[in-house]
């Protein structure tokens, strides 16, 4: 059985888009592994790489890859309002199919051993890949930023789990790490008062009280003409998605605002559609069958999750 | 204006019913403040005692009540289910009208200091009347009981806010408290299947994933013929009572399981009850009016959050 990881390396880059392009030129049509996407927002001046295949040949390929950026970025004269640590800012590995995490906690040890000793790039493991607790939080590490870490990395606190206390001069340093997969989640709501999402984003958001694994917000899409509550699922098994599609739509009755659709951005893992379906099933007496295929995963989830622009492959396993 | 607190004092005593009643004789038929209940429990070898009313009477009437508990219970020959540190084991303080929770903390510090400098009887404060981060959380003083106590007490780290560092030998030591009052909330379910309120639990507790304040389990109950979900609300403004019921009534349909009544257990502050009504007229477009009489919150109460067994009394300001 194949092994099957999702990498999701992010670069400090997001403007000068020839320069994204020869960065990641070295990811395309590879053998082994998928180049699912790669998305250079402006404002972040940061792109965010998606890969998906064999963790070996990932492996292989961003130890290359960091060759080429440590060429085009100079962190010196970079700025952006994503905060950044590095050039290449964070490497999370996510098990998809056939990987343990524990699994993903060794590919991720053996790619910031092989970059520290290819590059002398300091490297901090994080999240289930982390060897101390304060480093579990990405942001934790990351305070203070590029800028910060040259001194930062001198305290004995702050040692990195890979390389001597110096930055890069030019570069800066990695944090390296493995995670389940994050769902990115929004739902429309029919209504442009903004006080609306802003109220049901505190009702579901772990920092206001609600769900522990929800990280969300309000947002007006002016182009579409309504709001949305935006949100981080970061533990999609505990805080399944029809959870909060169900809890949103409880509590936008009290405005008398309707639940028109919802949408995944980027790439969701079908396990992630499937606990929900199957919350649905259940509710309407339809057998649930686990083997159901990406097409009735994509139909139901559009059905009874009302997903918009969706299709099946934003199923990261129709990109394997 | 009247200032109004709730004051909780647990003692460890709840078998002996004599002396259960000796103890609380002077809380009796006091100006200023109602005795609104006492309940012995068994198992737990604890009495909860709930006073209401004017906070100064309150404390000097728990200055007199302290020399009883000294008299009757000695903690060397106690034992219960229930953890405990001292023959009075808290002593936690609660707004209600026209009463900040700062005051409830100069409320808490002024009854420790008396309570100390009578029977030197060392003090630990607690929840929003605590002095140091880990001291907010009640069990992490507890840690030890009555027994580990004595050399706990010893430690720099565990000195107590008020008194020497010697726990008093046959009444051990009281934590004094601040807080917001708790709501002890269940909710019945239409089945026998306990695994059902076991899932639900998991949904909606904090422990498993859920809502922050929630602390949730199952319950069978014999005598009823069906299960429970059983719950603490620590806090009704984040975590109000009708999200909590309707999340619960969400999750039941995939079981096909109904959701009959829920039930309040001791007593409620009318403001929670406000919170949760305010959503229902608002779902049904009927007009809320926040000078409702308690009449009319027992009426909403049980027709849209389905309380059985209730009655104005219940609500706290009921027994002002």
């Amino acid at each position: 059985m194949n092994k099957i990881v999702q990498c999701v390396p992010n670069f400090s880059e997001g403007r000068d888009l020839e320069k994204v392009e020869r960065i990641v030129s070295g990811l395309k049509n590879q053998e082994g592994f998928n180049l699912v996407s790669y998305e250079p927002d402006g404002d972040y001046n940061r792109t965010v790489v998606t890969l998906l295949g064999n963790p070996e040949k990932i492996i292989d390929a961003l130890v290359d890859f960091t060759k080429v950026v440590i060429d085009e970025i100079d962190m010196n004269v970079q700025s952006g309002e994503h905060p950044r640590m590095g050039a290449i800012d964070v490497i999370p590995f996510i098990p998809i199919e056939n990987v343990t995490m524990d699994e993903c906690v060794v590919y991720a040890n053996t790619v910031a051993k092989k970059i520290n000793e290819a590059y002398n790039i300091p490297i901090f493991m994080y999240a289930e890949a982390a060897n101390q607790k304060i480093r579990v939080k990405l942001p934790n590490i990351r305070k203070g930023e590029f800028e910060g870490m040259k001194t930062k990395i001198k305290e004995d606190k702050w040692a990195p789990d890979y390389g001597t206390q110096e930055i890069h001069p030019t570069f800066g340093v990695i944090g390296v790490g493995a995670r389940i997969p994050l769902v990115a989640y929004n739902i429309d709501l029919n209504t442009t008062d903004i006080d609306v999402a802003k109220n049901i984003a505190k009702a579901i958001r772990n920092s206001s009280g609600g769900f522990t694994y929800i990280q969300a917000g309000p947002a007006m899409l002016n182009e579409r003409g309504h709001v949305q509550v935006t949100m981080n699922i970061l533990d999609y098994k505990k805080n399944p998605i029809y959870r909060i599609f169900e809890t949103v739509k409880m509590e936008a009755k009290r405005y008398h605002v309707e639940v028109t659709n919802s949408e995944l951005v980027g790439l969701a893992p079908k396990d992630a559609l499937k606990r929900s379906i199957k919350y649905y099933l259940q509710v309407n007496n339809i057998e649930y069958n686990k083997d159901m295929t990406l097409d009735e995963i994509t139909k139901y989830s559009i059905e009874y999750l009302k997903f918009r622009d969706f299709d099946r492959l934003k199923i990261i396993e129709s990109n394997i």
